[in-house]
């Protein structure tokens, strides 16, 4: 079975057992990978009402039949779990050296059920797995762990993908971290893990995958580097990584500032890819085998005003939305500060910018004293970011609170408090807001795992007309009206670009190299697939791939009782006139015409418009309608 | 604009006036050409309600950007109208040499509106056009007007397409002919050119389709003349030609015998290709540019018992399973002078063979006489067979009856003629007893222009599992179940291959080069368009395509009040189990298995299971949101 080991590892962590599965060559063609092997084994192992935080969730590990082939943007992971932060099912993306490395250590994706009665972590290598103990581990910075495990194993090229402290305590968005800068940040998968008592995996390989036809595989290697090295909008990438759409998303009004109460940050400058590419940043970071190199090496030796290390990497966009401007944080050192502690930690930077953004907003609006605080937390204080991140990681003082998410903390808060808190199923926003931009209105809403910025379309990305990729998707004309515009014709494209990006995600390929930024066009990815498996893999069956994953997560979803009511906006958007004089100043989100966009949504992806939920007619021609059967307990309509 | 002319002829007969249309680049990504085009010009240029015998009428010839490029089985153009013989749309797709002339003439399609005043014919050449008096020819057969026209034009490469003496008589199943033996046969396409007094458009060019990739089509071109040279089945293909199949089809008791009372007839060897080839054929016949050559040409100089004019080729398997076995004809030259004088009047083999059937079993059991029908015309009477055959082009005696088609027919002989009259909606079956194929019970039923063998798979094609087209199109595994059987995975590969074959119909190359017998994958027909027109054109799109069509088709239909009612089987394959001994013997299709399919169809593609119509989110999904503008009488729901 060419590209795939053809091997997944199942782990009983309750039992101390695993076991090997071998699948057909049809499973993996049906489930590629990534998100959408996750999701498969979600749906499958786990029953419905599962605690997350108990031993009978399961968290899923998978990479795909073409990870490990060394080609830009192919380095890619996914975990799955059902999420403590919203009870749903959940797909959690990072890129860094672990997934391929666990390709070369002889497994596709590992499985972890049960619950360890004492700290573990899992020693993978050459096809043989240990579960060792974690005991002295427990409680240390990811940094330090990385480097006992590296010790321990006598092998300093052991790749680890380990939660931090944050996960230990089962702060619910907590996130499993490898190579320390490298993050499956949302979800909350970090705690699932801490819940089982599962420190790391570590891996280890020698094994080379049998690829059909290397001598492709290479070309593409060198045709995508080629490109990077000259100069245009890679060279500009690889300058300033993700946090060049810090003035990009500030220009349309979309950066989140104010906690989600304005759309641009006056002092946007000195969080962007230029003020860290000036002040913070060593060299362009990386990922295994990637020419493009967008991430952020931070330098050595910042000791002033706080001391930074740098293991732990620069932000990404995200993070400056987030923990920038959405906290009113105009400092790009306090803010590679605060990323320095999710690291180390082991936090998602989104939903923690989500919530401190509230609680200084809470402060401000003396919902929350300075005395439930600790401290004065007003907008655009660095330091009390800084504490506030360290405490939530740690779960101290108020710090506790805060790591229970921002729809639970706002619960104890009062009704103001709640119609202020920006989240959707539990979980808090990323950085480009739905006022600004229509398709992700859409998107955010119906998003089996809440809102996700990368999952889908963004408006700004027609400005110019669909390029290629869209083309190549059947969307010809660039969707009419602003870019905060709803209307049907963007539900269309909201909808199709979301099964394009469900399938990338399937293959455990980078958006950015693969969709957005298009080193590589979807051309060249079949081609890539095709030169790794051998098989003449259309887009076509590229597109049902992503499609047949959107409906595992949404299927899961039904069974958990989730539906058409949970797809919603907070009421902020809808009622809050976003304050700044931005493009987007004064604009809300029309509910009427969100409404009408929802439904469009579930016609147009052949879903019950009563309940928003997959019918059987859908679910079999994707090939799962033993769905139905696994789970009867499952709203799912003919 | 790679590819097309980028030129499209509006004609109009009855002010006798010509322009042209020159649409845009994603005009033709869109709507492609072929089947496709031609839909969407019915829709934009007709009004419902057309009589399809009347100037409202329209006519449209299409072929596709790639049209014109020398690769085998790249030799087809569509025609499309309103159909005299069923009220719907109507697609009909031919072979052989005037679609590519047409493109190397200037043009991508042709309009036909109005009707003129006097008998003409069109000549385009070299992007000029002309209407000519046409009155020498009328009531002339097709190999005299096709001389004529060479002899007038002066050029004896001229490339004819026209109708026949049946065209002009408006037999409900008269079809259009180009080069005598490639046949636009079906849905009485060439009444309607006979309703306007257009006998025949004659084109030559000289002009070169301006390729993207010239040395790819080579490559291409070569590539599919070498497979064909090696021994294996497109060799027996060459060799006997779609003839080949009458032996497969009676085998596995699909054979329509007898007025498909029967699915295998005990002298099938009578009317094989073997027969074929041992006692009438010349050589292996062609359409333009193909190594294939599936065609069959006549040996020239039979004389006895019956004298064949060779000029106007051999049977299909059609017509030897319609004329032939299902009218008891074990007698290949019987069949053969049928067929030529098919080809000399201008009629649809297909339907006349259902009507002979007809007529034969209602002489045997009495309900037509031997003095209405002027003879005795039992079941296996070749001589009957071959007079009906010209009455009916002609309109002489009981053929002015036959020329109706059988449901009107069956009309006027009463409620027993009616029940075992094979037809839906109004249209003749083809040669492929639902009885013995669960896939074509569905397809034929749901088709929008009626039962037709070429809109989708065949059961005995997954035998072996699905080939690599299917999976390309996300089908993995066989079906469960005997060919018979009808299920709700059957239900699925219907639906989708359906959609498959719908845009190589809207490319108008050939399925048999590029989907049944696969010299051409559909990888390969993807790099051809490529290399044709420059577009990364991916499968996605290529799915999208045959959708969108689909839902022309069904739009098209749905405003002149047809719905779910319509999509049925004849009477006759639910009551009267099949009275040989072969596999399907004793067996009928059972309705409710048959009703619970149909359903689960309008489920899969996205109509309203109410009314069987495409819904207003499937129409916005494909781009043809403007159908409801443009159609506001359509019942087309939300």
């Amino acid at each position: 079975m060419k590209g795939n080991s053809g091997k997944i590892l199942h782990i009983d962590l309750t039992a101390g057992t695993t076991s090997v599965e071998f699948p057909d060559e049809m499973f993996y063609r049906t489930y590629a990978g990534g998100a959408c092997m996750g999701a498969y084994y979600l749906l499958r192992m786990m029953a419905a009402g599962a605690d997350p935080l108990g031993p009978d969730n399961v968290l899923v590990f998978t990479t795909s039949a073409i990870t490990g082939a060394a080609v830009s943007g192919n380095a890619r992971h996914c975990v799955s779990a059902k999420s403590p932060l919203t009870g749903t099912i959940m797909n959690s993306e990072a890129g860094g050296f672990w997934g391929p490395e666990l390709k070369f250590a002889g497994f596709d994706a590992i499985t972890v059920s049960g619950r360890s009665s004492k700290p573990v972590y899992l020693w993978i290598h050459d096809g043989e797995c240990e579960l060792r103990d974690a005991s002295m581990l427990w409680g240390k910075p990811t940094g330090e762990v990385q480097d006992a495990i590296r010790a321990e194993l006598g092998d300093s090229r052991v790749r680890v993908a380990q939660i931090g402290p944050a996960g230990e305590r089962l702060v619910r968005f907590a996130c499993i971290v490898n190579e320390l800068k490298h993050f499956n940040g949302r979800g909350g998968l970090g705690a699932v893990m801490g819940s089982k008592n599962l420190r790391a995996i570590a891996v280890r390989g020698s094994g080379k995958p049998d690829w059909a036809d290397p001598v492709t595989i290479l070309d593409l290697a060198r045709s995508g580097a080629g490109k990077v090295r000259r100069p245009g909008v890679w060279a500009d990438f690889r300058r300033l990584g993700t946090l060049q759409t810090v003035a990009d998303n500030t220009t349309i009004g979309s950066l989140p500032t104010r906690n989600f109460s304005m759309g641009t940050f006056s002092e946007y400058e000195n969080i962007s890819g230029e003020a860290f590419a000036r002040d913070m940043m060593d060299k362009p970071g990386t990922c295994w085998a990637c020419a493009q190199q967008c991430k952020r090496d931070v330098k050595k030796g910042i000791e002033s005003p706080r001391q930074i290390d740098a293991r732990y990497g620069g932000p990404e966009y995200e993070t400056a939305g987030l923990l920038g401007s959405n906290c009113m944080i105009g400092d790009v050192h306090a803010l590679t500060k605060a990323n320095e502690i999710a690291g180390k930690l082991g936090i998602d930077t989104i939903s923690l910018g989500g919530v401190i953004g509230f609680v200084m907003e809470c402060f401000e609006r003396g919902i929350l004293s300075e005395e439930q605080i600790g401290f004065p937390a007003p907008f655009g204080d660095g330091e009390a970011l800084v504490r506030l991140a360290e405490m939530t990681g740690l779960r101290s003082g108020i710090g506790d609170s805060i790591a229970e998410g921002v729809a639970r903390l706002a619960v104890g808060l009062g009704p103001e408090a709640q119609r202020i808190a920006v989240h959707i199923k539990g979980k808090e926003l990323p950085a480009h807001t739905p006022t600004a931009k229509g398709m992700m209105a859409i998107l955010y809403a119906v998003g089996s795992f809440g809102p996700d910025h990368m999952s889908g379309a963004h408006d700004e990305q027609f400005t110019s007309g669909p390029n290629e990729a869209y083309r190549g998707i059947g969307i010809y004309e660039k969707p009419p009206g602003a870019n905060w515009d709803l209307n049907l014709e963007k539900v269309n494209i909201v909808a199709r670009a979301q099964q394009l990006v469900s399938a990338i995600d399937s293959w455990s390929v980078c958006q950015f190299c693969f969709h957005v930024w298009t080193i590589y066009s979807m051309e060249n990815l079949l081609a890539l697939i095709k030169a790794c498996t051998g098989w003449s893999y259309t887009m076509h069956e590229f597109m049902l791939l992503g499609e047949r994953r959107l409906n595992l997560l949404r299927a899961f979803n039904a069974r958990e009782g989730f539906t058409k009511a949970d797809d919603d906006l907070p009421p902020r958007l809808f009622e809050d006139p976003l304050l700044d004089n931005g493009p987007t100043g004064g604009r809300t989100v029309d509910r009427e015409q969100f409404l009408q966009c929802r439904d469009e949504y579930y016609r147009l992806v052949g879903w019950d418009p009563t309940t928003g939920n997959p019918t059987g007619a859908k679910l079999r021609e994707l090939g799962l309608g033993w769905i139905s059967e696994a789970a009867p307990t499952a709203p799912v309509v003919l």
